[in-house]
């Protein structure tokens, strides 16, 4: 084995709004991070090649020999090569019996496939396998029955069990919210007191008003928020609620709606083990949201993408399998 | 009495997105009705002005002395003069005591007020109060007790007791559709399938997909669609679903969910007599979803606004209430 230290493993954590790159050392450690906004609609203008190059130039010409592994969207059709769906239940071994290898003309490159769930229900996911997959290296005891939730542009909560993602659902409440905010007529109010774009200069989160968002979904039981989604301008223009908080009140609306769906789609079934894996401030609104919900047991876990990253290239003989897991990847 | 087939109106139905000038008889049957697509948010270069001589100028000319009275978001703060919102419970005569009365400069013009409940779960509508009292002067029958469904951008759900509507509920089941069409992931590769624009040339529907999307949502239960709504492209990656068929089948979800939530939270209380009231080709579609869910008592209205500007302008003193109620609103 390579002195434990050493740079191993070159993991891309490629969506579709970033690129994070990560050199991860032989022990499963990341020595150093590199972020670009390049995620696959956000590319530069040379394409692929030129971020692919962008974010591993400098390790590779060091150590042209390390194995480079991505996951996420670039794997999707619309991304640099198609990385065909495992099926679900899927492991560690599994997405690395699928990888998906090709020549970049800079060295090879080798891409996590996505997980697909058939059936009447089916679902997709690309990239929060992975996530999972750093997850339960990180801490074995979730591997044994645990529910996930990675919330996001497209939220998934994902059921492991004896080490596998068993069956999963997504949830649009990312994008929703974006699309509420930026197209519709409940983010007028909060656009025209702010023209310059809430994105260039978030406020401050207004934390009573996101409560106030999550406890009326909670409220809807059944019938949830469809009828209730509207009260974002008609407390707005009752005087009920500023234009500032409004934003705010409609994200507590969408993360409530998506647990209190979540959570009836289990009918009474006791919950297992509760994991968060993500951003950490959208982690943090969903530890809100679940405690106002009634549950408080949650594991909240920063990102685990490199970890996953590493785990399955070690499955893929990619790299040597350290005797140790990652070490590095504690609770956020 | 006038002469019960000369002009005695002119009614404005003057939403967001058009105005419909109706020239309405003393004996409130409709004998022209101009359409342009001068609503407030594509007003003509004139403005409200100009709009508003294009539709009454011909009538005008030669009966000044026609009252004017007009409905919907015209009213509203972002409409040319903003008429305060009455509280709800209310009737046609709480209408005509709110309305707001100004000069043009083309002579004087009221506009019907909007209805606003207060409370916890504050509501507003500007131009389906008229719809819905003209509806009840249609068929007085339905002024005892019914529930009116006013399908459109923002749905409206009504319910209404001895003449007076007594509370209501917005469902944005339009808008999110138009919005998840034309900007999200889902609308994608009907997008791609049809790049010049469904809206110009809409494609026939596919009335299996349309019944698909209702099902999912009806069989969805108390969790709700939150958690589904992904399935429009799932369904489309995993083969199952044709590009051509995923709007339909969203549409099928997104109405499927206004009637799954509209009906569960009313609990399991016995439904009044339910009226949809509209737009001819989305009544049938709401029609066919609610069979799905067993609801299959609908009575169906065509388009009632005239009648419910007579109604109020006659309760307002504009016109002398004629002896017969608005004859040319039968069933659609």
């Amino acid at each position: 084995m390579a002195n434990p230290g050493q740079p191993a493993l070159i993991g891309l954590d490629w969506g579709t709004s970033s690129l994070r790159g990560h050199l991860v050392a032989a022990d499963g450690s990341v020595i150093e991070t590199i972020r670009q906004p390049w995620g696959i609609q956000h590319l530069p203008s040379g394409g692929y090649a030129e971020a692919y190059r962008g974010v591993t130039g400098a390790w590779l010409s060091s150590r042209p020999d390390l194995p480079v592994l991505a996951s996420g969207m670039v794997g999707s059709r619309q991304g640099w090569r198609e990385a065909a769906y495992v099926d679900c239940p899927a492991d560690a071994a599994s997405f690395a019996a699928g990888l998906l290898r090709f020549d970049t003309g800079t060295g090879p490159l080798a891409i996590v496939p996505g997980l697909m769930q058939r059936g009447r229900l089916p679902e997709v996911m690309r990239g929060e396998e992975t996530q999972i997959i750093g997850a339960l290296a990180a801490d074995p005891a979730l591997a044994a029955r645990a529910l996930f939730i990675l919330p996001g542009t497209h939220s998934k909560w994902a059921v492991v069990r004896a080490g596998r993602i068993e069956q999963f659902q997504t949830f649009m409440t990312g994008e929703l919210f974006a699309l509420l905010r930026d197209h519709s007529l409940l983010g007028r109010p909060a656009r025209e007191a702010d023209p310059t774009g809430t994105s260039a200069a978030p406020p401050a989160i207004d934390a009573a008003a996101f409560r106030q968002g999550v406890t009326m979904a909670q409220e809807s039981g059944p019938s949830g928020i469809a009828g209730r989604l509207f009260t974002t301008r008609s407390l707005w223009l009752a005087g009920d609620l500023p234009a500032a908080a409004s934003l705010d009140y409609l994200s507590g609306l969408l993360v409530g709606e998506e647990i209190r769906s979540g959570l009836a789609a289990r009918g009474g079934e006791p919950l297992p083990p509760l994991v968060l894996s993500g951003e950490a401030a959208l982690c943090d609104r969903y530890r809100e949201a679940l405690g106002i919900f009634g549950v408080t047991d949650v594991r909240v876990l920063g990102d685990t993408a490199a970890a996953g990253l590493w785990t399955i290239a070690a499955a893929a003989g990619l790299v040597s399998a350290a005797a140790t897991s990652p070490g590095s990847f504690a609770d956020a």
